[in-house]
């Protein structure tokens, strides 16, 4: 496994600067998809792939009219219009989202193909629309804050009729590892403490909203709320903690 | 959703008494699944189903030599032999786990197909052997704790090449909650406090053990360690709660 990834980490260093490796290979996954999206802008050209990424935060047509209204809300938040009439960078911004971590980060699929070809992140392993976890992350890096808008499919049941309360821990630990990287860096998940306040029930829309609270060295202490979209009904509340890493640490397995 | 729950439960009205139903039916899924199959064996014929539910706590081509033996070991303490040749119930009994809570428990396809007839539980919804979720629980009711043995597989990735926190948080909640219903009936997750102290590598087995802490009214706590399997390296430790409920809390949504 160590021997794998030190090969791994051998091709990254061929393909960019150690530097910009750091940043893509987060410990965390989610917030690192958005830093691959930008590594795969500036330093690979996307065209020299075999086949185009499918990002898994856009819109499909299992997504309901909650989904899409909510989506449709925060989409319109991330490019604002001046007085002139010009568009510009809004306060929210969009977090792209894949299914695998290595493929797209470094290059195509050779590389991952070396090794786990068939590894896929947790949240995005069903092919099948709204079958599991549909989900879509925007972020506001100025208020440290992050919303995310998750639309639970049939094969997240836990009791009868209701979201299993491991799916939905699976939930907040993306969203809130998220927003750490994010402020953070590279971070690996150290502690949740999840309150379950009333299920959610299966194939319904809810919102899950993270804040900072505070950084106190290598700690990042975030928390996180799921309400229905109305707000009305709370349904967990959590407080997460973070911790930094050196990314090296992670690939030696250490 | 509450008026098909209302529907449901009086299907299950008509096919046994209600007492026995408020047993099947925890809110918490794992553990009702060892109750189900009590109520499948005592109360319906099984020859009466369309097919056989199949039980995913039994070895399959996936598992690796360290599942296998582990399986073996604590299956062979579920039968102990007397001094005069007899065999009988040893200190543990393995789980029966399926991919679906109502369908088997209340006699069959028919009545599952009223309603969300594609969900199905969340650590059980794949078909693929080895890709997820493969793990088997075994329950020492006399010494009120519990040891799921868990095989990781490639569909559950968080960091690359280690499992995701939202699936080992999963398995957590899958064992306590079992544990917590085998002892005080049917419970709903009320908190998870999960300390992770080191990843879990993508492919490996790992032993989830988990015990009473101390029940006061309607509280029941839990608490979890995930190790390696020769107990060298500790993953994470949790302390959960778990409140009982009345299952027709659930069933009408309130």
């Amino acid at each position: 496994m160590a021997r794998s990834l030190g090969r791994i980490f051998k091709g990254f260093q061929r393909l960019g600067s150690r530097s910009s490796i750091q940043t893509q290979l987060s410990s965390h996954p989610p917030a690192s998809v958005s830093f691959r999206t930008s590594f795969v802008r500036t330093v690979v050209n996307p065209s020299a792939f075999s086949s185009k990424p499918r990002d898994f935060s856009l819109p499909n047509s299992s997504w309901g009219p909650e989904m899409m209204r909510l989506y449709e809300h925060y989409n319109s938040l991330c490019e604002v219009e001046t007085e002139g009439g010009e568009k510009q960078e809004g306060p929210w911004r969009r977090l792209p989202s894949y299914n695998r971590l290595l493929k797209y980060a470094t290059g195509g699929v050779h590389l991952s193909k070396m090794i786990q070809s068939k590894a896929r992140l947790f949240t995005r392993n069903m092919r099948d629309p709204g079958a599991a976890f549909e989900y879509v992350l925007f972020v506001n890096s100025e208020e440290q804050k992050c919303v995310c808008i998750f639309q639970a499919g049939h094969l997240l049941e836990g009791p009868p009729g209701y979201v299993h309360g491991g799916a939905i821990a699976t939930m907040i630990d993306t969203v809130t590892g998220s927003l750490a990287t994010l402020l953070s860096g590279p971070v690996m998940t150290a502690n949740l403490n999840i309150n379950y306040r009333s299920p959610i029930p299966l194939g319904s829309t809810v919102l899950l909203e993270s804040c900072l609270d505070k950084k106190e060295g290598r700690k990042t202490y975030i928390s996180c709320k799921v309400t229905s979209t109305d707000g009305s009904r709370v349904h967990t509340e959590t407080t997460a903690l973070f911790l930094s890493v050196n990314v090296s640490h992670l690939l030696l397995g250490v």
